[in-house]
């Protein structure tokens, strides 16, 4: 097994950038239906277990359960040489492990300014000023008297597979596309509160703050607050957890991770953008020429294929494998996505499975008949816009190499005769 | 406030059968919105506070998060009189604090027979054997081969409700109605596995068992393993719960929870059904005639206002409130909810909201304008094959007295003027 929790570059992998693509599987694989056969001198069945022959636990036990103990590689995990301190930076959801579209609020990636605010809700406030008529304080109570909706979105970090601009870095899909997770979120939708504030005419743009001790704040324009943002104080059916902005946030559907401000307190209504540090020295994107991109709001259409991959190699040998991933845009939905198993030269449509919901993870599966060889796994996904996910090197030519922010390339993972998988480009 | 952890009958409660309608809400309330202006010398607005000041706990801390220290209340409750002990016995999921229609994992209900068992993937094994072309036997590792899906579907134990067949008993809807969960399963469709056996022309069923010391065992038609039955491993993305089945449940959606066989270890093809404890002297209706109904598999159409209910009563006073329950049917989707303020006499058509998918939970509200008068708050669903949710008085018609399973009457909720509610009846 490889070592899972070790995200650091292989030296191999710095040096794949040309990756050259031979002796890979010709043409498209079958899927093919799997299952074996055991000898019938396995003790496992033949011998009463354990678990078969003593009671178990109770229904006193645990009032609010846990994973099971052989689960327990399943967590985010964070790069301690990426950031100068944890209070200040990012862990990553385990997408390999994962399956479908939802993922489990204890695995939420998490990514702070100033550590996580622990606030008690009856001491949580969110006030509306600015170009509004009334200026408003709402409690948590006021807040859950509003019409409130439920609705199912991806939350992706701007900086998910910055790491890879200028090359592949870290080795494992966690590491280098875990900073996005997908809850249903319940809310307010803003447009109520916005309305029940009074906007005024000349009020065209959103300042959110947050509560915590980055007192983060982004601008948000008038037209995507009144469309369909949301005021959310719960995430698959609980309260949103402590380090996703309990007891309040700001969904902004599609669009970057840092605007969805969490431990949110205030929006105040204004007739510009504001210009905060995340927003002009952070989640902007430097470009070749010294100019800076800002203002780049969407998620762009993207995918990811989660299993294999680094940290989940092929171990079972040849025969039929499930090849598994993600795929999101923030534009919309996902219509499509196509596998290749030879770094592009041929490619395949993969099988969507699930809810297609807009500005959600869809998840795709491709299933194969493995004949061992080496593979150069890829997946590129399409959305309702007719938006295509692009190449890295597509990517770097128009917007060049100094970039952090929306890598939505297409990635690349070489799968080795033994299953073993890296993260590799190809040119 | 309401002591939340009692479910001890009320004196009041046992003998509210025939509470009187007086006083009520004349007529259908009108949805409104709400929020309220705060006085501008709020300190939790003028004054910095800690959470603003500090810096938090950063991403190290918590490989795997938890809730909120302050939703400490948000657990499932067992009741310890209901059974002998809590190996055999039942928690129940605190639908009065959730919202949506996805369960987070931590919170789903357990049932057990013989307690939880804790096994080893690793050691884990499905067999299928009986009326077969070959027997085989599947290793974890085998069944992930297989294509694989994701479907959302409720799960509710055939008890759910059992102790209020003779009236108004438990004062809180996680106690009358909380043995419901509804997760996204991700496994694989049994008929694979069953076509990679061959199932032989007389074999006509299935017997599903449990690696558990209870060794569950049901007998399921053909017809439904072949139709959508799922050999399920991940629940909302991650691997199951242990007290789900960990590593492997048997999903039989729509069908009572008794069915969805935990632990999985064992799939025997037969020719009739068996006669299981579990199938014989339980999950069969006691009619008043002595005869019991058998093979009552489908959990018929049902649902609960989930929000104001006795755990959940209306603290805020007057003015814009939201009335929020669940639905489900065992035969499809969720087609309509009425609910009534005035315990039946008008009735209005709440709103569905979130994703509508078959033999899933379904999330309604009704927003009204309190006017601060009693209410006998009701819901009755609809579901997409026209059956429309009975009350208990025509259930117990039909069924008599002596039932336990399969109760899925209307729940009456009486909400005083201090917005105080109780579990009672109306005739």
């Amino acid at each position: 097994m490889v070592d899972i929790t070790d995200p650091k570059p292989t030296k191999k992998a710095a040096s794949r950038r040309d990756f050259l693509k031979a002796g890979l599987l010709g043409g498209a694989a079958v899927a093919a239906s799997a299952g074996a056969a055991r000898a019938a001198g396995d003790p496992l069945i033949t011998e009463i277990q354990d678990w078969n022959r003593y009671l178990g636990e109770g229904v006193d036990v645990a009032p609010y359960g846990k994973p099971s103990e052989f689960e327990a590689n399943v967590v985010r995990r964070n790069v301690p040489w990426l950031t100068a301190d944890p209070v200040s930076s990012i862990n990553f959801t385990p997408l390999h492990e994962l399956d479908g579209i939802i993922t489990p609020n204890g695995l939420c990636f998490e990514r702070h300014h100033g550590g996580t605010a622990i606030i008690n809700p009856a001491d949580h406030r969110l006030m509306i000023n600015g170009l509004v008529d009334t200026p408003l304080v709402f409690t948590m109570e006021d807040l859950k008297r509003f019409p409130r909706e439920n609705r199912v979105y991806f939350l992706e970090c701007a900086a998910n597979g910055g790491m890879e601009w200028r090359g592949a870095q870290l080795n494992g899909c966690q590491f280098t596309h875990g900073m996005i997770h997908c809850v249903v979120y319940t809310g307010v939708p803003l447009r109520y509160l916005l309305e029940e504030a009074g906007v005024k005419t000349n009020g065209k743009w959103l300042l959110a703050e947050g509560a915590d001790a980055s007192a983060m704040t982004r601008s948000i324009p008038m037209e995507k607050a009144l469309d369909d943002c949301l005021v959310a104080f719960k995430m698959n059916g609980e309260a949103l957890r402590p380090e996703q902005g309990y007891p309040l946030r700001l969904c902004v559907p599609g669009w970057e991770g840092n605007m969805w401000v969490k431990w949110l307190r205030r929006l105040e209504v204004g007739d510009e953008p504001w210009a905060q540090r995340e927003e002009t020295s952070k989640y902007t994107d430097l470009l070749a020429d010294g100019k800076a991109r800002r203002h780049t709001w969407v998620m762009d259409v993207k995918s990811v294929i989660t299993s294999p991959s680094p940290q989940a190699p092929v171990t079972h040998g040849k025969g039929p494998l499930v090849i598994t991933g993600l795929a999101w845009s923030g534009n919309g939905t996902i219509k499509r996505v196509d596998v290749t198993l030879d770094g592009g030269r041929t490619w395949q449509t993969a099988r969507l499975d699930g809810p297609s919901l807009p500005k959600a993870l869809h998840r795709f599966y491709l299933d194969i008949n493995w004949d061992g060889s080496e593979l150069l796994l890829q997946s590129r996904a399409m959305d309702d816009q007719g938006l295509v996910q692009p190449t890295k090197n597509e990517l770097r030519l128009a917007r060049g190499e100094n970039s952090i922010y929306h890598n939505n390339g297409i990635q690349t993972w070489h799968v080795n005769n033994d299953g073993v998988v890296e993260n590799v480009e190809v040119s």
